[in-house]
């Protein structure tokens, strides 16, 4: 193994508050131990295309706090073939990047793995979706802003859904995965959730909404999952057809889910993973995910961190039903 | 004209962040000023059903930093029936209302005066609607509110737009006036905006579109007033047949727009009109819209409040144009 | 008088956020409407000591939401001397700047109508402070977003207030005049405010505190308007003293005041007087404040401006008593 | 041990964002089980003067995004002698309160411990303080919506330091624990944070300074844990004194850091241990603190929680260090 002088950074696939605030840490605790830093724009395209610039701690100074990502990102067709992976090679070879930092989801950081295995090559990734489902790690960057995005928006939703006495249907982002659907449910107050890690009926839904009527709850919250066939829509359609005394809406959230200045919480993460990413290359690791678990730094193979199954916590199932009673 | 003794206060069509600080204000000026208030709920639905109660100072605390209307709101069709108003007025006499405070928007306000002319009573209009359409005031109640969210949405779509370089059409609401669209698309830094006040056909927006590709911004953002025929999806779906190349995306921010803590600016905008209302009714007024024009209290005889020609200034249109240059 | 071609921009005094968003409508539209534009940093210190540079559109993206200032500001010992304008004026001459934007409060606006007159130079002023204390503009730019702050703390205080069941005395900004404070306490549902423009006596406050702990209100919001002599722990000691059992403490919010994105109010106001500002230039206006009145574009001459007695309207001291019972 | 029938909960010590959604989650999980609940208010003062009442769902009906404690709290001082713990044992059995839930930070959960041990009754906790400094869960119940607030400040701070290129020490809550100010630090890009886990002699800082002068990085923020003698005002004068060209500023935050909304991750946070408090009952548990750990309850024995020792990580020492070059 070459000793490594110059890192490249990338963010890669759908943005995620927090990207920038990772791009800063990288860059400044890479410059901070005597690396170079390239930053790679629009994704593994960059690489492809040789979209290249050297980073100083000036190209970094007050991202912290933007959404977005500074470096652009993209979800590149050509780097799932060989002949993009090889051009992007070459390109490496030309700006004289010894390892690459790609910060992304699951898709991005498999991107990323096969790319290592293919040409030897150093990568390190850090954990950037919204949708919290990469393994290994306690959560990735950019799903407690969008978290608090979606808890914010449905709390000023329930203000309306009182006062006219509405039953919203709230469709969320979250790819696969019901951790955001779940857990804003639970954060928001909502009546239920429907994700995909539990098959929910109408008869389920009607069943419940008749209890809510017994109870004279007159307004509703229902968190949907998106989904390609069954999103809010599909539900609200089957339940006006089951109630048509309720006065039904519908809120698809939308991208204004993946912006906005990153948490604290998520601009930590960043940080720490940032500054983590250079600390395993010092010690030479490759091919690793930087995680936080448990408040700890850990390195989790790529493989192992894009498996598909991040366990999800059926007790919050439960805690949501016993809350809204 | 019988000597008041007895106000009672009603929130009515679409809900408007700022209403409880209103409903706060009359009741607790009315009190202070010797009188009772009776909280009427579900607009003019609860004066027709007599779902009214007396309210204290109690029924108002902590009231004025919520969205929507303790007090329920609804469209009511009995309403628009004289058989409908006929029983409204029988329960304004059976609970002894002498004054009736109606706080909503056009629909709510023409209301209000059709039924204050039918039995002679004392009405007085506050006005409570986040799309600014009524005449007389600088400003209604709720419309700053919901210019910060979606404004604060848009800054959040802005982010991922510039991301991933995309092209969003965000469809706002407004009813048929366009100062939420123009406002906002100027305060967002957007592009440019497409309200009822100014036909925009697709050939002008191609023109906008090709001079952002040849000044080489790559995202954009454009603000569409909500319109049954013509919304955000129309728009989105002529561009991308126009320019194919471009990634072009939709957002319909939807009722998230009705919510929220209302502003600074709305709070005292409802404080100070729900004083004003009970001042008026000291002083003799009838059936006059509280406004605030120019920072003072003015009166607006409702008929002339709710006229359909409140004045759109087309200057606003210049400033966008010169600013998203 | 000559063509002007080269306009030279400069925030001084306290900085207001909004202020970038005047930058960058000044600039655009100039550019727009054919002048060069140069930015002057750190107020007009930049003039005497020739810190000053070119302005593209590219200078002004993606600032319309930053607080603060881009072109920093100063409060400027030297230019309250002639030796320090007569630099200032050499310097003008040698940028060949025609005629120059102030943006920022009293004393800004006091030493760009001295310098205009000395050397029969064009100056506009755009109303830039959070105090509102300029003469001839329904609201500045800065003090929109400020209230919103403010409002927002004293929200987050009175949550404590209310569980500890404590009497704070929260001081806020605004110099000499009381807008700041009356204001946000009428928003933010206080139980009294003390301001400059009404002497508050401690007898006075303490017959108020009796009133409140006969009513068994437990907790209560005090704000105070910053004051050399008498602010926030002043008034909290005399109390104190008076009624050993409360439980008092003093927030002072200090400078976070100032900072902030600026709310969809300041954008706009920011806009459209920075379009106005190149209007009036354009139209042969000299020596003018740009304001908004009524929602219309007006000029306010710079003496007229600066003057000190801003009406303050009475009528909000008795809002704020009859909500607060 | 007889069956439990009724819990009773309390919140006591200083007030924390989520607190609320706790005695939410603690209430409509046990009713939901088939407990009687029963509110116990201010604090432990609550159960010795028989400050009780029973609860049903709608009395944390709509609390879920309130700050502050509907319970109220109080620091009790006769608590912490026998004959106030008799008199409160007394009140538990008249009451027929079974078990109690205590939510609260390190006091309230060593005088739950002490009550339990004496009384032979089942205390169960909920980690309840925006310090952070609970022993055996990754996370206190306040926490990220305090570090929240606190960056949000910060952020506006930075406006108006690097408007001004000012110094400011903000000084920040945090008790004996430097988890406040170490990590919002690390969050808001601050340049410094002087915690109580790591000694800073003003020397140190000194160099801090220097080196940031060469860098020319001309405003700068250092984050102060609060502390008696050397708090944020003792930083700022030594460094006024050593340097006196800087243009230094103190922040002092103060109670608004208690409040306000709490953040998604605080409501499920507390929702979870909420019910969790619950499940332990049914568990027959007895004298433990429900925590989060890697995202899973766990109940940590009360003596343990409570020890003084929770571990903080030095590495974020490093982190801030290399981010703030």
């Amino acid at each position: 193994m070459t000793r490594i002088k110059t890192i490249g950074i990338l963010t890669s696939g759908g943005d995620a508050p927090g990207m920038n605030a990772a791009i800063r840490a990288v860059t400044r605790a890479g410059i901070c131990n005597g690396f170079n830093i390239k930053g790679i724009y629009r994704g593994f395209d960059g690489l492809i295309n040789d979209d290249i610039k050297s980073f100083t701690t000036e190209n970094v100074s007050g991202i912290i706090m933007q959404g977005g990502t500074i470096l652009k990102t993209a979800r590149s067709n050509d780097f799932t073939t060989e002949e993009g992976r090889r051009k992007a090679y070459e390109n490496i070879v030309k700006e004289g990047i010894d390892a690459l930092v790609v910060i992304g989801g699951n898709g991005s950081l498999t991107g990323a793995r096969v790319f290592a295995q293919e040409y030897d090559l150093c990568c390190i990734g850090l954990p950037g979706t919204i949708d919290n489902d990469l393994y290994g790690t306690d959560s990735t960057i950019g799903y407690d802003t969008t978290m608090n995005t979606i808890v914010d928006c449905v709390d000023r939703i329930r203000d309306t859904a009182q006062s006219h006495e509405r039953i919203f249907f709230v469709e969320v982002m979250g790819r696969d995965a019901g951790f955001l659907a779940q857990n804003s449910a639970i954060a928001a107050g909502a009546e239920a959730a429907i994700i995909p890690e539990d098959s929910t009926d109408v008869d389920q839904l009607a069943r419940f909404m008749e209890r809510g009527i017994r109870k004279s709850k007159k307004s509703c919250i229902v968190i949907v999952s998106e989904s390609p066939k069954c999103g809010a829509l599909y539900y609200a359609d089957r339940v006006k057809k089951e109630f048509p005394d309720y006065d039904v809406r519908v809120s698809i959230l939308g991208h204004l889910q993946r912006g906005g200045r990153p948490t604290a919480h998520d601009r930590i993460l960043a940080s720490r993973t940032g500054v983590g990413a250079i600390d395993a290359i010092l010690q030479g690791q490759r091919n690793v995910m930087i995680g936080v678990r448990n408040n700890e730094i850990v390195y989790v193979p790529l493989l192992e961190a894009v498996r598909s199954d991040k366990p999800f916590d059926k007790k919050l199932i439960t805690v949501l039903d016993e809350l809204s009673i």
